[in-house]
C-alpha cells in the first residue's frame, strides 16, 4: 500500500516547518506556471485555457502518487510540441475532434506510464540514451522556437518539422502584421531582459537576493499583464493582431474522455514516444534533485505517479503532461520540501483560472510565442556535439541522427532513427569486440596485451582475451580470430581463452566453443579456459563442452600456462 | 585479385593426383545431385529441369569464386521452400511470372551477398544465432515433410506453413489415387531400406566398403529408373498418377533476367531472408570440413563465391542456389582437393540433362516427393530443445519461438520472430546486468562477491563489481544500484566501482558517471574506479569526468582499498 502511495509516509511526517516551505515553493511556482501553461497550450495546437486545466488536477495526483519532493508537473514544451504533431495528424486544429483527441492521448500515455510502473519496465526508458535524447530535446527546441517566429510575426505556419515550417512561413509572408511584430518583439525584449540582466540590476539597484529572485520569477506575469493593457488601450484586436479571445469560465467538470478505437490506434505510437520522453526528462531532473539532498526517487513508482497525473489530466479537460525541467529546479531552490507543494499550485492554478479567464480574451498571442521562445531556447545545446565527437563517433553519429531527423521528418521519426541507430551501433561494436594476444609482464603473473606492453611470450602457446561477453553476434567471429590465429602459427600446441571479460555465455557461443575445441583437436591442438566466472561456470557445468574440457578450465591465465608449460595440469577451477 | 578470384590460387598448385581425387567425388555427387535436384525444384514450385539448370553454371561459378574444397553448391531443401514461399505470393505456380520471379529471386540474392562480400559485412550473418537457426531448419524439414505428403496420396497441397498445409491436405482427400499411393510408398521404403539398411547388408554379404558407399550413393538413382520403368510397364500416367511430363530438351541459353521494378519491392526482404539462411548454412558446413583438414575459409570471399553462384544461377534459368549439408559431406568424404570437384559435377549434370530430360516425362512426381522427404527427415532435430532448455532459457525461448513462427506462420516471419526475440533478450539482459557487492578473500588480494563466500569488509566501504559494459540501455540502472547501496548504508564514505568487467563505456555511461560522481559528492561520499582496462582508459582520457576523478581512479581494487583505508592516495593508473 505504501509502495503505492508515498503520500502515506510523507504525510504522517508532515508539520507546519514543510507547509511553510510547500506555501512559498508553490507561490513562486504558480505565478511561473501561469504564462507557460497557456503558451503551452497554444503550442499544441489547443486553447489556452487547456493549459491551465492540465495544471490542476494533475498536479494534485501526482502530488498523491510522486516520489519526487521537488518535481514540478504540468504543460512542458517538447511534450506539447509532439502531442501537436501527434494529434495534427488525426484532425485540424480548433475542432472538437482535435482536443478529443489530446485528452485521449494523455489517457493512453497515463495508462501506459501506470501499467509501465506496476510492472517495473521503468529501465525499458534507458533505450532513449543521453545523446539521443539530447539531440532529439535540441531539435525540438529549435522546430519550436522556428515555429513561435509566425506567432510574433502574425503568420501562421503549420506543419511540425523543418521543411514544413520553413516553407508555410515562407509563404505567409504577405499575411505579416507590424503590430503584432511590435508587441511580439517588445515582449520578446522585455522576457530576454528579465531572464539574462534584471536579476544584476535588481540587486546592484540595492535589493535583496530574495528579493530579486521573486521579481524576476514575477516578471514573466507582468509581461502578460503589460501587453493586456496594450491590447485594450490601443485596440491591438482592431489592428489586426491576434488575441486569445473569448474562453469558457472556470474550471471544466471532470468527466471520462469518449474514446474511439480508430483515434487509439492511430495515437497508440505517439503515446508511447510521449510516455516514454517524459518520463526520461522527469526521471533526469528528478534524480539530480533528489540526490541533492541523499534522497531517493523510486523510478517505477514515478512512472506510475506521471501516469496519474496524465489520467487526471484527461479527465479534467487538459492534454499530456510530464515533469518540467525549468520550473521543478525552480520549485527546489524555492524549497518545496514534499510533494505536498505540487498540490498548492495546483490550488493557485485553479484560483487563477477562476479570475484569469475573462481577462486573457484581450491577451495577444505573439506575448505568448515570446514567452515560448525564451524558455526553449534555454534548452538549446549543442555542446553535445562537440563532446561526443570528441568521445566516440558512434555517440557522435547518434546525437546527428536523431538531431537531424528529428529537424527533416519530425518528433517520432526522428526519435525512431537515433534509438536504432543506438541499437544497431552497440550490436555491431559487440559483434566485432575487441581482441588481444597477451603475454606475461615480466616478473609478474599478469597478462596483457602484446601490442601494448613489453611482455614474454612462448611460441607454442596462443593466449588470446576476448574483451565481450560471448554471444551468438560475436560466437562465430571469435571462430574466425582463434582459427586465424592457428592458421598464421603453426608452431601452436595449446590455445588457452582468457575468460576475464567475459560476463555471458549463450547457446550460440557454447556451440562455438564445441567447434572451436573440436576442430583445434582436429588439428592436434589443445584449447584450454582460464579465469572463468562463476555465474559463467554455473551455466557451463553440466554441459558436454565441459565435461570434455575438463582439467583444461584454470582459475587463473597464469596457472593456465605453467600447466600447459610444464606439462602438467592443473586442477579444475571450482566455483563452490 | 588473388583475393577475388581464389582459383588463381589453388589453380597454380592442382596437378594429376587433385585432379583424380577430384573426379571421383565428382561423379558421386553427380549422380547424388540428378534426383535431388529435380525434387528440390519440384519443391520450389518450379518444373523438374530447373533444378538441373541450377546445378551446372552456378557451381561452375562457384569453383572459379568460392573458397571451400569440399562446399557442394546447388539446390537445396530449406532454400526451395522458402523461394517457394517468396515467389507464391506474387504469382501462380506453373505460370511464365512465376519462373521468372524465381529467376529475379536468384539475382537480388546474388547481388545481395556479392555486396555483402565486397563490404566484408559476413559476420552480419552471425545476428541468425545457433538456437534460431536450429528451430528454423526443423520447422522448415517438418513444412516440407508434410507437403509432400500430399505428393505421394496424389493430393495437390498449397501454403508454406503448417495451417494452411493440413488444411489443403484435409480438403484434398477425395483426390486421393491409390496408384500414386502405391509408386510413392514404394519409393520411400525403397528409399529408407537404402539409406538406412543397405550398406551393412552389402557389407554382410562380402562388398568392400568402398564399393557399398557407391552403390548406397546410386541407389536413389536406381529408384528413380524402376519407379520410371514402372510408370512405362504399368501406364501409370493412365491410372491418375502425377507424371513430370514433357520438358524442353538440353540446356537453356544463358540469357540476362528481365526486371520488373514492382517484384523487385516484394522480393527485396525474401532475398534477404535467403541469403543470410543460405550462407550461414554454408559457412556451417565448410567451416566444419576445412578445419578437419587444417584448411581455412574465408568467410567474406564465401559470400561472393555463393553470390556469383546464384548469379550464375539467374542467367541460365534456374533458382537460389547454397552449399547443400549432406552433398558437402558426401563430396569432402568423396575426397574432393578443390572446389575444381565442382566444376566437374557441374559438366556432369550438363551431360546427364541432356540424356535424360527426354526420359524425364515417364517419372511420376511421387518419386521426387519420396526423395525430398528421406532428404530432409535428417535435418529435423529436437535435441536442440533439451539442450537449450537445460542450458539457458532464453536459447530455448528463441528454439521455441523461431520453430513454432516457422510452423504456423511461415519461414520469414518465423525467422523474423527469432532474430528479434534473440535481440530483445540480449539487450534486456545487458540492460540488467550481474552486480555484486564484493569483499576481501581473507589473507589474499582478490576480491569476490560478498553473497558466494566468505570475504571481509569495511562498514565505510561499499564496493561494487558490475559485470557489463556500461552502454547507455544499463547506464542508468547503475545509477539505480549506486544510489540504493548509498541510501541503504548511510555509513558509507567511499563507493568504489570495480571495472574488470567494463569492457566499453559509452557516452550515456560517461554521463551517468558524472552523475554518481557529483551526486555522491553533494552527499558526502567519495566515488573510485578501480581495474579500469586501458580501451576504455583511452576512451575516458580528455574528459571532464577523468579530471575530476584524478587520483581516484586505481591500478587494482586492492590498492583502492588500501588507499581508502589508509587515507591516503595511490596513483592513477597509467596505461602508457
Amino acid at each position: 500500500m505504501h509502495r503505492y502511495l508515498p503520500v502515506l509516509d510523507w504525510g504522517r511526517r508532515y508539520n507546519r516547518q514543510t507547509l511553510v516551505s510547500d506555501l512559498v515553493a508553490a507561490a513562486i511556482v504558480t505565478i511561473m506556471l501561469i504564462p507557460q501553461s497557456l503558451a503551452y497550450a497554444l503550442l499544441a495546437g489547443l486553447p489556452p485555457e487547456v493549459g491551465l486545466y492540465a495544471s490542476v488536477l494533475p498536479l494534485a495526483a501526482y502530488a498523491i502518487f510522486g516520489t519526487s519532493t521537488s518535481l514540478a508537473v504540468g504543460p512542458v514544451a517538447v511534450v506539447s510540441l509532439m502531442t501537436a504533431a501527434a494529434v495534427g495528424r488525426i484532425a485540424s486544429e480548433g475542432t472538437a475532434d482535435y482536443a478529443s483527441a489530446a485528452i485521449i492521448l494523455a489517457m493512453l500515455s497515463g495508462g501506459m506510464l501506470v501499467a509501465m510502473g506496476a510492472m517495473r519496465l521503468g529501465f525499458l526508458a534507458n533505450f532513449l540514451s543521453h545523446p539521443v535524447m539530447a539531440g532529439f530535446i535540441t531539435a525540438s527546441a529549435l522546430i519550436i522556437a522556428i515555429s513561435q517566429i509566425g506567432g510574433l510575426l502574425g503568420i501562421p505556419t503549420a506543419g511540425h518539422a523543418l521543411p514544413d515550417l520553413l516553407a508555410s512561413l515562407w509563404d505567409g509572408l504577405d499575411q505579416f502584421n507590424a503590430s503584432t511584430l511590435a508587441v511580439g518583439a517588445l515582449a520578446l525584449g522585455l522576457l530576454l531582459w528579465i531572464r539574462l540582466d534584471l536579476k544584476n540590476w535588481l540587486l546592484h539597484c540595492g535589493l535583496g537576493k530574495a528579493a530579486a529572485n521573486a521579481v524576476v520569477r514575477a516578471g514573466p506575469v507582468a509581461v502578460v499583464g503589460l501587453t493586456m493593457t496594450a491590447s485594450a488601450l490601443f485596440d491591438l484586436g482592431g489592428r489586426g493582431v491576434a488575441l486569445v479571445g473569448q474562453v469558457p469560465q472556470g474550471l471544466p467538470q471532470p468527466s471520462l474522455p469518449t474514446f474511439d478505437l480508430e483515434t487509439i490506434r492511430l495515437l497508440i505510437v505517439p503515446a508511447l514516444a510521449i510516455s516514454v520522453v517524459g518520463f526520461v526528462e522527469s526521471i533526469s531532473v528528478a534524480q539530480t534533485l533528489a540526490a541533492k539532498r541523499r534522497e531517493r526517487i523510486d523510478p517505477d513508482q514515478e512512472l506510475i505517479g506521471l501516469g496519474m497525473a496524465n489520467a487526471a489530466a484527461a479527465i479534467s479537460g487538459g492534454y499530456p503532461v510530464t515533469g518540467g525541467f525549468a520550473r521543478s529546479v525552480v520549485n527546489f531552490d524555492a524549497g518545496a520540501a514534499t510533494p505536498a507543494a505540487g498540490a498548492f499550485t495546483a490550488v493557485g492554478i485553479a484560483a487563477a483560472t477562476l479570475v484569469l479567464t475573462p481577462l486573457l480574451a484581450l491577451l495577444p498571442k505573439a506575448t505568448l510565442a515570446a514567452t515560448i521562445i525564451v524558455a526553449v531556447l534555454s534548452l538549446v545545446d549543442f555542446s553535445v556535439l562537440t563532446r561526443a565527437w570528441s568521445f566516440s563517433k558512434a555517440d557522435f553519429a547518434a546525437v546527428v541522427a536523431t538531431l537531424f531527423g528529428t529537424l527533416l521528418f519530425g518528433v517520432e521519426p526522428g526519435i525512431g532513427l537515433g534509438v536504432g541507430l543506438s541499437l544497431l551501433i552497440f550490436l555491431l561494436r559487440s559483434s566485432r569486440p575487441h581482441a588481444a594476444v597477451v603475454g606475461r609482464v615480466p616478473g609478474t603473473e599478469h597478462y596483457r596485451n602484446v601490442e601494448r606492453h613489453a611482455v614474454e611470450t612462448e611460441p607454442s602457446i596462443a593466449s588470446l582475451r576476448v574483451d565481450e561477453s560471448l554471444y551468438f553476434a560475436n560466437a562465430r567471429y571469435l571462430e574466425d580470430i582463434v582459427f586465424d590465429l592457428v592458421a598464421k602459427r603453426p608452431e601452436v600446441k595449446d590455445v588457452i581463452l582468457m575468460c576475464s571479460a567475459v560476463n555471458a555465455v549463450d547457446l550460440s557461443a557454447l556451440e562455438s566453443l564445441s567447434a572451436i575445441h573440436r576442430h583445434l583437436a582436429d588439428m592436434g591442438v589443445r584449447f584450454h579456459l582460464s579465469e572463468v566466472k562463476g555465474p559463467v561456470m554455473d551455466r557451463l557445468k553440466g554441459t558436454e563442452f565441459l565435461a570434455q574440457m575438463k582439467e583444461r578450465v584454470h582459475l587463473s591465465h597464469h596457472q593456465a600456462v605453467q600447466a600447459v608449460s610444464n606439462g602438467a595440469q592443473s586442477l579444475v577451477h571450482d566455483v563452490s
